[in-house]
C-alpha cells in the first residue's frame, strides 16, 4: 500500500441553519476515533475562551450589528482559534472536525449579506494566514426543512440569524446557494442530502471522511 | 471668502499610549463647541454597545491573544462604530472628534506586532468601507514618556498592552516609529510634540483643528 501524497487531516463541516452541523460533527467524531484516529471537535464561532466570547456578541439577537462588523467578529474569533487549537492540533498529527468555519463568513457574510465575495475570501486567507481545510463536507439541505427543523428542535437556542427579521427567507436562500456555488468548484468540497435522517446522513459524511483519511484525497 | 474645497469633518487622533488623546480628544471637542461646531468626541475601541463589549475583550490583561486576532477584533468594532455613529454624525454635517481609529490598528498590530502593514491597511480599508479620517493628529511622545505618564496616572487601567511583557520596550518603539512613519506621508497627517504640558499641547491641538476646519485642508 502506498502512502497518501496529501495527508487530509483539517476536516469541517458546512451549511444552512438546521442542517445537522454540530450533531453531525460529534458523529463524525466518535466515528474516526473508533477507526482509531487522534480527533478534535471543535466549534465556530467558539473554540476558545475568546470565541466563545465574540458568539455571544456576534450571535445575540436583535444586536443590529453592521455586516461587515459580523464578519470580521467571526473573523477574529477563527484567527484566535487557528492560532490557539487547530494550527497546534494538526502540527501534532491530530485529526480536527470543526462545525463551521471559513466558508461560513464567505457564504453568510458575503452572498447572504451581499459583502464582495472576494473580499470575504481574502479575508478569511488573513485570519486563517492562508490555512485552508483538506476537506469540507456541505450538509445541504433546503431553506424550509432546515429552518423548521430549528424551530422545532431548541427555541431556546435560536440565534440571531433566525430570530431577526433582517435575516429573512430571501437571506437564506442566499447562503443556501452561496454554499452550492462554492462547493460546485470541487476539490476539498463534498456535498450531502442532510434532508435524510441523522443516521443516514452520518454513514455517508463517515465514509467521505474516512475514505479522504485513507486516499489523502 | 472661497468656501473651502473639500470640507475637513473627521478629526482622529493618534499616537503612543501616554500621549494623552484621551484627555486632548475631551479637550479639543469643547474648543470646537465652544467655536460654534457640532461635535461627537467618540474613541476607539469602543463608541457603541458591541464596540465597549470588544474593549473588555482585547484590552483585558494576560489573555494570549493572536495578534491577527487582536487586529480582526480592532476592525470589527471600528466597522460598527463607522456604521453606527461616524458615518451618519458624518452625513448629518456635524465634526467628529474620534480617540485612535484606523492608524492604531495599522501601527501597534503592524508596526508593533509584525504583521504585514499593507494587509492591516487593506485591512482598515475593508472595515471602514473607505472612509479615510480628514485630519489625523499624531501626539508624539517617547516611550519612557508615555509609559511613565500612564504608570504613574491610574495604574488601575492599564490595558494589556502596557502590563503584558509581551509588550515590552522594543515593541512600544515600534509603535512609534511606525507612527512617525506613517505621519512621514504628510496629507491628512500633522504632528504635535505631547511631551509638553497638557494645556500647550491642546493649544496646537485646537489651532491645528480650527485652521482645517476654516480652509478645508
Amino acid at each position: 500500500m502506498t502512502e497518501p501524497t496529501h495527508s487530509v487531516r483539517f476536516i469541517t463541516l458546512e451549511g444552512p441553519d438546521g442542517s445537522g452541523k454540530s450533531l453531525q460533527a460529534r458523529l463524525l467524531g466518535e466515528r474516526l476515533r473508533a477507526a482509531g484516529h487522534d480527533v478534535v471537535v471543535t466549534r465556530e464561532p467558539g473554540g476558545t475562551r475568546t470565541g466563545e466570547q465574540v458568539r455571544e456578541i456576534v450571535l445575540g439577537a436583535g444586536r443590529g450589528l453592521d455586516p461587515m462588523a459580523d464578519a470580521l467578529l467571526f473573523s477574529a474569533q477563527r484567527a484566535q482559534h487557528v492560532a490557539e487549537v487547530i494550527r497546534p492540533a494538526l502540527e501534532a498529527g491530530r485529526v480536527v472536525v470543526c462545525d463551521r468555519h471559513r466558508d461560513s463568513t464567505i457564504c453568510y457574510q458575503g452572498y447572504g449579506s451581499g459583502l464582495d465575495v472576494e473580499a470575504m475570501r481574502a479575508l478569511q486567507d488573513l485570519a486563517t494566514r492562508g490555512l485552508l481545510p483538506d476537506l469540507t463536507i456541505l450538509l445541504d439541505v433546503s431553506v424550509d426543512v432546515g429552518l423548521e427543523r430549528r424551530r422545532a428542535g431548541r427555541p431556546d437556542e435560536l440565534n440571531k440569524f433566525e430570530l431577526d427579521g433582517a435575516f429573512d427567507r430571501g437571506y437564506h436562500e442566499r447562503v443556501r446557494a452561496g454554499y452550492l456555488s462554492e462547493a460546485a468548484a470541487g476539490g476539498r468540497w463534498r456535498i450531502v442530502d442532510a434532508s435524510r435522517d441523522p443516521g443516514a446522513v452520518a454513514a455517508d459524511v463517515a465514509a467521505i471522511a474516512l475514505e479522504a483519511l485513507a486516499t489523502g484525497r
